[in-house]
């Protein structure tokens, strides 16, 4: 039997003046509900004893009430668990059908017109997490999170905290959190910020819909890398954005092909650090370049600096927020590869003149974050379990990524070409002469899980795949890919 | 001294072909890193055998950059804390002005355009709770929050939870808590849904910025009670809906004039439960006036169902959801009010046939609710705790509020109109002749936090205020209202 939550009081309206008896009106109120499906069967219903003191009437009506439900098998007695709904009733829903009340469920009919922009998300299929292992996108290897060290801070917290830690928060999050975050961010990432600066939010995903509504209006364009990360196109078009792709070279962002297309773009999107999806480092003179036409034409630059913390060869690359001189720079980070991503937690670096507006847009939005983890994450940070964590990461991750290339040029050999494997828990293999779709859906099949390279394309897409390798362990990569050669093989040449 | 994170290795690019010795270029990082700010003082550094790791250098290098570093007071030797950023340095911000590498940090200059969206926000003055006690304004009694019960279910929870939690999870949350807010709506609401149509969003204000968004595009036509909720009047300002404010009565919003003032209007907001802030009661034949119209004219209802929980005069009244036999309504609720604040969790009970518009749009927003403290929320429930909490503090804001009245009655005779003292926590005083705004500030000067009852008016407002009791002592109560009579003494007739 499902546990279902119990001592709730049903509404029930008394009605003292009532010809009808309180008892009858008492029966009648619970026979409808349970009739309706407001109450379900195995549901626990209040003792006689509170019912009545909730009513406020004599416990009679009450005791006369259930023993008749008791009687006619609406309720059944269960030893140590008091009076329940008759598990005997069918479980699923009302018991009569609801349309003889003309409430259907399933198919309301009539004008039901959403709005407009919410069909833009719609219209492109969403594709998340729907596996675990190779080559799932997004995902970390939370199986080698030190979930007891984390268990053991957040039972700390819920110890130490305050009666006032359950109030409502700072809108831009826990002020010794930001201050911890802008101290790792200036070393880590050459960020130049304040904690002032910084907001605590649900996710870099929650960051780029604050920064796309304060930042744009409907109809304003924005720059966004092509080929780019579908969910970011997503907030934008939501918001009304106009998308200007924008390619990109082995160095970076087409600054100049930007300026071409659209150069008074309110804004540009990029991932300078380990472009998302080839992986490419955004070049020095591009960054400059990028700096500049912001400058000049009054745009801002959205950053997201997703999973620089897992670099494996080349020199560390440090953030473009770093050489901002203009305070152009919206950055945005994120705790869910680092950590995990149940978390939910991320920040932003606002240019000191937004901060105002980015509190005012999240106060519409949701308030402010969630308060426990916040302490939680502090802590993890401050104790070196932060820095031990992304070492140990970088170690496993750096060999699965290795594993995963040596595999791909064993099984693919030299039509694949491969990019991105110098960071991040993903790499992009660039396939000539193939529909990466087509490849998908066959691999699917055999529940391989694959990300087209051709959906970070709005145009002219390049054939491929984005391959994950985060929740992949070494000693599964190899079969993997062996099935990726099989789905591979049998597509049309 | 600031406890700092720790043990991160700074970016520092290191050029083995490059003339400089590589013990000069280490050096060189550190003290650049150090005069821009991106290390703070105070700041751990890492070890020389982390940092000769990181880097791929021998240890010679990085022990002689160090013992450079210390030797010009950059660095500093603590017993059993390693090698810190010196604390003698200037502890705020960069050492040397950072203008003159051209970034000014306070003051940008250039365009600097938000968008024209945005300023509907700072528009109006936002009023978030400044303080504590009596009268402030959607706050509860959290220091009789069951904090014990709840560290113990939350430490239970850590323990038992598989690597598998930390995972993304459903954008709609848990699944078991969704089953047992549709069992516990369905009693004690009177709300009649599947857990399938529940959505666990990040408070109710979070629920109000999808419905806005799924429901409604830009000019669209949004009804809103006159006085109303003015946290949800920016949400559809934000959204870019046209707010058609429609008065309320002593039976609830007054369908016939929305009708009048704008037939086709898109959706309507009404809290029929409780207004707020006047907290009167919708009539049933308003709530079917309502429904009609909405089924009449393809329009969509969103029921704020914020306070309900606690009802301590009168009979209960069921959700108008329930009441709705077209699936027109849009649910929405609240955990603040009934568990805490810092919590940032609620519910949306969505029509069948929207749920996938909602889901797409939550994941633009912010993939999907965090994972821990939902299943907390759900042990709570199924173990009681819940239903007895909503006991224990029906009667306690009960008390507050029948205390609150009586010292009304008797500081401010009958010249004070209370409203709304049936549910919540929260009452209403309407004082003619007054300017409540004026009242309000001189009010603050004494550190009295009143919310006017002005400002949930658009136009034609009403004086007076909203008294919130949630978070008042009853000791506590008489003489805020003592000093609320002197705020209004002072006030010119």
């Amino acid at each position: 039997m499902k546990k279902v939550p119990s001592g709730i009081v049903p509404v029930i309206a008394i009605d003292r003046y009532a010809a009808k008896p309180l008892h009858r009106q008492i029966y009648e109120a619970f026979r409808e509900g349970i009739v309706e499906g407001c109450l379900r069967t195995g549901q626990r219903v209040p003792s006689t004893r509170l019912l009545a003191a909730e009513l406020g009437v004599s416990r009679i009506p009450a005791l006369e009430a259930y023993a008749q439900l008791l009687a006619e098998g609406y309720f059944e007695s269960r030893v140590g668990a008091g009076t329940i709904v008759s598990r005997q009733l069918p479980d699923q829903g009302p018991l009569f059908n609801r349309r003889q009340r003309g409430r259907p469920l399933s198919a309301p009919v009539g004008r039901r017109m959403a709005s407009k922009r919410s069909s833009v998300l719609t219209g492109e299929k969403v594709m998340r997490p729907r596996g675990w292992g190779a080559f799932e996108l997004g995902q970390v290897a939370i199986d080698h999170f030190p979930h007891q060290i984390w268990n053991t801070l957040t039972a700390r917290h819920c110890r130490d905290d305050s009666a006032r830690s359950l109030d409502y928060g700072n809108p831009l999050g826990h002020r010794d959190l930001r201050e911890a975050i802008a101290t790792y961010l200036g070393a880590a990432r050459g960020v130049q910020c304040e904690a002032d600066q910084i907001m605590i939010v649900n996710g870099s995903q929650q960051a780029l819909e604050i920064a796309a509504r304060v930042l744009l209006d409907p109809g304003d364009s924005v720059w966004m890398e092509e080929p780019g990360y579908r969910f970011a196109r997503h907030v934008f078009k939501f918001a009304g954005s106009k998308i200007v792709p924008v390619s990109v070279d082995e160095e970076g962002l087409v600054v100049s092909r930007g300026i071409k297309r659209c150069r008074n773009a309110r804004a540009a999107l990029v991932t300078p650090s380990h472009q998302f999806p080839l992986g490419v480092t955004m070049s020095a003179a591009r960054r400059l370049e990028l700096l500049e036409w912001a400058e000049r034409t009054g745009a801002w630059i959205i950053e997201d600096d997703y999973d620089s913390e897992f670099r494996y060869s080349g020199t560390p690359i440090a953030s473009l927020q770093g050489l901002d001189r203009y305070s152009r720079v919206v950055y945005l980070g994120t705790l869910s590869k680092v950590l995990f991503p149940a978390l939910r937690l991320g920040y932003v670096v606002i240019p000191p003149d937004l901060i105002q507006k980015f509190v005012a847009a999240r106060l519409v939005l949701d308030i402010g974050p969630a308060s426990l983890c916040q302490g939680v994450v502090l802590d993890f940070l401050r104790e070196e379990h932060f820095s031990r964590h992304i070492r140990r990461m970088r170690s496993l991750y750096g060999e699965r990524c290795r594993t995963l290339i040596d595999c791909i040029r064993d099984e693919l050999g030299s039509g694949a070409t491969i990019t991105g494997a110098q960071a991040g828990l993903h790499i992009s293999v660039i396939l000539n002469g193939i529909r990466d779709v087509e490849v998908v859906e066959r691999a699917a099949r055999q529940r391989l899980w694959l990300v087209p390279l051709s959906s970070s394309y709005i145009a002219e897409p390049r054939q491929g795949f984005i391959l994950g390798f985060g929740s992949a362990d070494v000693g599964a990569i190899p079969k993997a890919v062996q099935r990726l050669r099989n789905s591979l093989s049998a597509a049309p040449q």
